[in-house]
This record gives structure tokens, C-alpha cells and sequence, in this order.
């Protein structure tokens, strides 16, 4: 099969967590941003909207909402990509039109549409050598950002990126057989033989060995439900993220 | 600005409705599908499934959940990218772990991962000359979806794209101004004036216009209210997905 140069880069990519000191200049963002905007967008309401954060203040006040996560204070760029009914709701007003954008739909129109330009832009910068990290804590603490962001209502923020110049080659981390996660015509359900399987190559791995010894764990599946991403955790940020979403408006 | 072949085919794109009835190659899909599952995925989980319609009478049965529209019968490949934190939870059963992701944190952690997927195969799919559609009804009536492609509990169907060669070379959509998109370091509401402008070529555009006579209405804005993505039918789909992300064990 011939590979494309995107292809390659796609094949090849790692996420990167430590950037170089350079900036990325305001033009090449600029440029990667307008051409992510060519992205799909339901009806062509482009319901999203992306602060760019490059101020030492700024990073300051989200990182505890990151969780801390060194990134954002060490990365020159964080891009906090939105779903945004607000922009189109205060058209619809005044052209005399009644908006009616608030509620859960809508978000997930936003959100689909919000996600599809992060990903866009991510594999531009990547193929213009710049390194990503995507922030999934975006949703488990809503607030503080919304706060420090001053989101306003029917705006939400949906993924965060942090963005440089790569300071570090990680190893490429595994992925499943990719057969697994491919159902034809319909879902087919995995027989415990057929897990034992996807998940061999994944549970093989030096580090994840280490995972499970340094968490004093039986199992990696472990790791991942006791450590990682607990049921506790997992419910306590649903909270967040359902009240959340009531407070801008997107949810009775 | 040096332009890389992504970034022009990207800044070309268009979306596809009309395909060739040659098919798409097997091999071809699932180099795409392999190389796009090395998106960024939370904590290396990869929640998601893919399921692959080819079926005359599968096309058929989800062709009245996408609102019969043509492309789903017309497409030779139809892909359901679906949130899918059943694998990973049977995986961890089967390994002594307690899962806890039948919340609604868990579904939005799937369905970025979902996304960034989709995302990433639709960029691919169009840099090797396929053209693709996704089709946002997904989520306006999930259930008939769910039933027709037997997705189990912890399993959502996210989005859906078409996906064939292109039979047609559509004009390019119009999007607005990106600089109205992107706000530095905090929102920056937008004044009347500024709405005025960033709407104004959307505004100005031929087709936007018949659109407001062949619909009867005085501003293309309520042509999106009062016709396209009214209050009523976004209040009644906002019911059918939160009841199906509660039939799916993602919603208490």
C-alpha cells in the first residue's frame, strides 16, 4: 500500500509533553487555526470557538484545573478549543430569529464540531513538526476553567491542547490489534479467549509490568480501575461536568 | 508560509454527498482505520469501535435514523464511529478489576476518543482522494442506530461518515472570518457590530439568499431557527439522547 506523507506522520506520531523554549510564531498558528476551521461543521454553524493562551498568568490559573499537569505552565501555547452556541444565539437575536440552542443537543452538535477542528489542528501542527498533548481534564473540573477563561453562558470547554516545538523523542506507545476494535456490519461481542488476546501484547509490556509492581496490583486492569481511573473519580467529575453544563445553559 | 500537502488538501476539502459506485478496497479501509486509531486516546484506552456497513439491507435499516438521507444508501462504505467502554470494562472483569465507567465522565472521555478517530480517518480518507460526509443525525435518535447495529450496554454510537470516491466537485462552503473564531487569553464577547461583520459574507451569499425566499423568511438566521435546527426538534432530540445514553449505562 503506497503511504502519503500524512500518513506517515500519523503512523509515526507520538504526544509530546516537554517543549523547547521557542515560541511558535503567531503566524504559523494563525494559519494552522484557519486551516483546521475547513474541518466539518454541522449545517455550517461552526459552533466553536478557541482561546489561545500564551501569557505565564493565564497557564497559572489553569494548571490546578489540569490537575497540575506540568504541561500547561511549561508548553509556550495552550489552545482551549470550545463549543460555542453563544456567537450563533446572539446572531439569531439580532436578525429577529428566536435561538433555540440551549440545551443538550446543541452541546453535542458543539462539542462533535469542536472536537473535529482540535483534530484537524493537531494533525497539521504535527506535520509542521510541532508536538501536542491533549488535557482529557478538561471536562473532569469544568468550572475553574470557565472561570479563568470567563466563558460566558452557551460557551464550553470541551478539549484542551498544550503545543510546542518537541524537547523529547517518547517511545511510540502501543496500540490494540486494530482488528479488535473493527465490528463488520454489526457489533460483535469479545469471548474471553478473544480479550485474553487483544490484550496479551499490552499486558506484556516492561512498563506496564512496572505499573502493576509499583501500584502493588495483581492485574494491569488494576492499575487502570484502583489508580488510574476510578469508579469514585469517574463519578465525582461526572458531577462536575453534568453541573457544568447546566450552568452555561446546556442542560434543564 | 510554506503550505504542506496536508495543509492544502485540508484548506481544499469539501465534503462529498454523491459517490462513485466503485467500492472502497477492504485493504485500503483498514490501512486507514489501523493508521487513524494512532490518535491521542485517553490514558491509552482506545474506547471506541468502529462498525463497518457494507450491507444493501443494513444501509437500509439505519437509513431512517439518518433521516433517509440519500447518502447512506448511495455510499459504498458507512462507518459508525461509536463510544465503547464495554471492551475495556469485560477486560477488566476478566482481570480481577472493578470497572467504574458507566457514568457520564466515562462517555465523554469515549466520545473524544471517538472523534479524534473519526477525525483523523476522514483527514487520511480525503488526502488518498476518497470523500467523506458525516452525518450529525447520529446522535438525534440514537436508539433505531443502537438496535440495527446491536450495540451493547457501554457502547454509543458518536458519529457516522459516508465514505466513497467523490462523483461530484461540490463549490466550497464559505466559513467566517477566523480571526471572529479564535479569542487570546479570554472570551471577548462579541458587540453588535462585530456580528454584523463576521456574518456579513454568510449574509451576502447567493444561495443564502434563495434560501430565505424559498423558506419565506426576512434573515437567513431564521432560516436556522424557524427551519433547520429549530428549538422544538433540538428539545425532542435532546430527549431521545439522553434516554439512549441512559439505556446504554452511561447516564444514572
Amino acid at each position: 500500500m503506497l503511504k502519503t506523507k500524512t500518513m506517515e506522520s500519523i503512523k509515526n506520531r507520538r504526544t509530546i509533553r516537554k517543549y523547547q523554549t521557542t515560541d511558535v510564531a503567531d503566524e504559523l498558528l494563525n494559519d494552522l487555526l484557519e486551516t483546521s476551521f475547513r474541518a466539518s461543521t454541522v449545517g455550517n454553524m461552526q459552533v466553536y470557538s478557541v482561546i489561545v493562551t500564551r501569557d505565564v498568568e493565564m497557564k497559572e490559573k489553569l494548571s490546578p484545573a489540569h490537575y497540575n499537569q506540568p504541561m500547561v505552565k511549561q508548553a509556550p501555547v495552550v489552545l482551549t478549543f470550545c463549543a460555542d452556541f453563544r456567537r450563533f444565539s446572539q446572531w439569531c437575536v439580532q436578525r429577529n430569529a428566536e435561538p433555540g440552542y440551549e440545551n443538550f443537543q446543541s452541546f453535542m452538535n458543539a462539542a462533535v464540531d469542536t472536537l473535529l477542528v482540535a483534530q484537524t489542528f493537531c494533525t497539521l501542527a504535527e506535520d509542521k513538526g510541532l508536538g501536542i498533548c491533549y488535557l482529557g481534564t478538561t471536562t473532569y473540573n469544568p468550572q475553574p476553567i470557565i472561570d479563568a477563561l470567563q466563558l460566558p453562558r452557551l460557551v464550553f470547554p470541551v478539549t484542551t491542547i498544550t503545543l510546542g516545538y518537541p524537547a523529547e523523542i517518547p517511545d511510540q506507545v502501543d496500540r490494540l490489534p486494530f482488528q479488535g476494535l473493527i465490528h463488520q456490519e454489526h457489533y460483535h461481542d469479545y469471548t474471553p479467549d478473544e480479550l485474553d488476546q487483544l490484550y496479551a501484547y499490552k499486558e506484556s509490556l516492561p512498563q506496564n509490568m512496572k505499573f502493576i509492581q509499583e501500584n502493588k496490583k495483581e492485574t494491569l486492569a488494576q492499575v487502570f480501575t484502583d489508580v488510574r481511573y476510578t469508579k469514585k473519580d469517574n463519578e465525582a467529575t461526572s458531577v462536575n461536568l453534568l453541573n457544568a453544563l447546566r450552568a452555561q445553559g446546556f442542560l434543564d
